[in-house]
């Protein structure tokens, strides 16, 4: 019965089946959830899993192998041994990567605020410019778009598809206006979307022409090694690409290990061209001496290696890949066929991207907001928190546990039949 | 024979003392000395007697007492219990307390950095502004003066006295400039001179009347415990007085325990008026998630409070103070009354200041270099790097041995020596 699209419904039925539903919402409603769907956590049993990096290094001697001393000063761009394993992890050489603190956030920040403050290369520093503009391919990342909030840099939003951005939009900009300093990518399992960028994508990126000597594509490869299953998508190695076209500083990496070891304690990482690193550090030179080495060696000792890295990302995968399923098999059973939402089924990272039906997402949110289930804030996804057509949800399911999360997505189903009904009935 | 003042000797006493002592000279530099007397480093003894910050957390149990998980992200202004710890070592409530991640440098470059793209509190963002000055007490520290040369901020260098920067020229400066915006201070065991800013120097400086609504201070509190002996200088709390004249906001304390755990990887802080920190943290929460919480309550249960603290500082005087008394036993005995040198006598801190005959201080530095001792860059303690007076060296004296201080100090005195009888005959 409920297989048959909502719009092809008579108002009779409609009104009827919104009745039914209702019903069901105010037994939810009756049971006090608690739930958080909102931000992209690992789970506390992720974080157990975590609990041999507290001993790696549990006496001085275990300190000794790296010189100079990882306790006292100094190391500005990371040691020897992270930065090994960051060029592994993201097929970059040593030279080419900067280590960070505990938040490829910052980095980013950092990077955007270096450009404000002393330019790039060279080239006018975006404070002294009358405009300065960023691409933001949507749905997208809300705290890339906060950093350009931040700035008062003007977003313009560039549509996804299933490849990756709309790049003959992304061409359009870059190329014709000297405005557009950067563009946001999640280029491995999208934050929120979840898709991977194809060759094509990745290799009209490394093609760009773009009108500003100083524009940059912002790679935040946050989820290179988060693959749910044992074949992950492949990404094209940008920074490869970039080389092959003689254009090795158009685009800066970002990543980290928070979704590895642990998000408020693992280590960040950018690479990039040596001629990148070596502006940067102009400035960072100023700010500090050098980002916490002792928890760097920590993660060096327990992975080891990439072959370190992967092995525990499987574990990692068989914790949140029954919460993934959880959510994407109840959204398929309940809203499969209706013609009021469409969802993205990721091979890894830490969202599911929900399109409800036009105008209602709001809606939905609120309608789960009053049950008891948190989700991210609606709009969050979209530069300037607007999201034009109102319809775009973020579902984190890494957080909850799977049975919270069969109740959420259940519930979540319910809101989207519930608020399109709405809508149709007007 | 050599208590006799330098300008006193005859011109021919003093060529025969100055050939004497190029042999002396030519002696150490034949042993091949590799000395580093150039940064206020902890030694590796002193990093050692912080072991047990690496087990406190050993295993997921350890964590499970603090809510929310500092495993996870989140905490953009610390745990609770850190910022109680850091509240009592610097007199502030815990609303006054940000804590930040390994560099107390990070959380003062970044300060200014907001204000040149933000604003101090809706004043006018500092790169808008034609001119930005900051006043430098003389001697200083020289990362504070390159957050100043990194951001084209104009430097003024202010004497220092005995008892603290020469409050007649800083208030001179802050209340009839609107461009001065900032005084960098290290009020207790003063990076390099080792004084302790007077309670009149506080007082006079709680009472300023800046002509510039987004003026500051700048109070680096980096020794706030760093007593070499048991009765340590006495420093009045500045945001106390700053509060008993209705200008809490005048003030921005930093400090950190980079030299209480570890300088790699300890944990930093401001604190502020919560006007101040609220003013703040409208850039951070674009800037970062939250600072590393693991490392900050490995560092609660390790230290416990601030009697902790107290306990662990003794330790580190146990190490260090002989070296100052090294260093300083050997300049009285080569150099006093030859009226050719002062320096300080601090009871705390890292450093001791040596001022050298005028226009010798860099004749001394590369006469230490050539014989294989580095010493803090000549001029490093001024602003641009300029000593006027080519006089002010900065003596580091807690890295090395207590042997190697004896020979560098040694050499020290003779090289102040050599210098000033090069000087004295022209």
């Amino acid at each position: 019965m409920e297989k048959t699209p909502y719009m092809s419904l008579s108002r009779e039925a409609a009104a009827e089946l919104k009745t039914e539903l209702e019903k069901k919402y105010a037994a939810y409603v009756s049971q006090g959830l608690k739930l958080d769907m909102s931000r992209g956590k690992p789970a506390p049993d992720q974080l157990d899993i975590c609990e041999g990096l507290f001993t790696v290094i549990s006496k001085n001697g275990d300190v000794s192998d790296v010189s100079p001393d990882v306790r006292n000063y100094g190391g500005l761009d990371g040691i020897p041994q992270m930065k090994a394993l960051f060029a592994d992890m993201l097929g970059v050489s040593t030279s080419e990567v900067v280590v960070g603190g505990n938040a490829s956030l910052s980095m980013m920040f950092d990077m955007v605020s270096r450009s404000v403050t002393h330019g790039v290369m060279g080239n006018t520093p975006w404070c002294k410019l009358d405009e300065v503009k960023f691409l933001c391919p949507v749905p997208g990342y809300d705290r890339h778009f906060g950093i350009c909030e931040c700035f008062g840099i003007k977003m313009i939003p560039i549509s996804m598809t299933k490849n990756g951005p709309d790049m003959e939009a992304v061409k359009k900009y870059v190329e014709n206006d000297e405005s557009v300093k950067g563009i946001w990518c999640v280029p491995k399992y999208s934050n929120p979307s979840g898709i991977t960028y194809s060759d094509d994508v990745v290799r009209a990126f490394a093609a760009l022409n773009p009108a500003a000597d100083d524009f940059r594509i912002f790679w935040d490869n946050a989820y290179c090694v988060h693959d749910l299953y044992d074949e992950g998508d492949k990404l094209l190695n940008i920074l490869d690409e970039c080389k092959k076209n003689g254009k090795a500083d158009m685009v800066y990496i970002f990543a980290s290990t928070s979704k590895i070891s642990f998000p408020g304690a693992g280590v960040a990482v950018m690479a990039m061209s040596e001629a990148n690193i070596a502006a940067a550090k102009k400035v960072m030179t100023y700010q500090m001496i050098g980002p916490d080495k002792i928890n760097q060696l920590r993660h060096v000792k327990y992975f080891k290696n990439i072959d370190g890295i992967t092995a525990h990302m499987k574990k990692h995968a068989a914790l949140i890949g029954p919460k993934f399923r959880m959510v994407l098999d109840t959204l398929d059973r309940e809203l499969s066929g209706l013609g009021i939402a469409e969802w993205t089924e990721p091979n890894g990272g830490y969202f599911i991207s929900l399109d409800v039906m036009k105008g209602t997402a709001k809606r939905v949110h609120k309608l789960m907001a009053d049950a008891g289930v948190v989700m991210t804030g609606c709009g969050a996804t979209f530069p300037y928190g607007k999201d034009p057509d109102d319809t775009n949800l973020r579902i984190a399911p890494t957080y909850p546990s799977v049975d919270e999360l069969k109740t959420a997505s259940e519930l979540l189903c319910l809101c989207t039949k519930l608020a399109a009904l709405e809508k149709i009935l007007g």
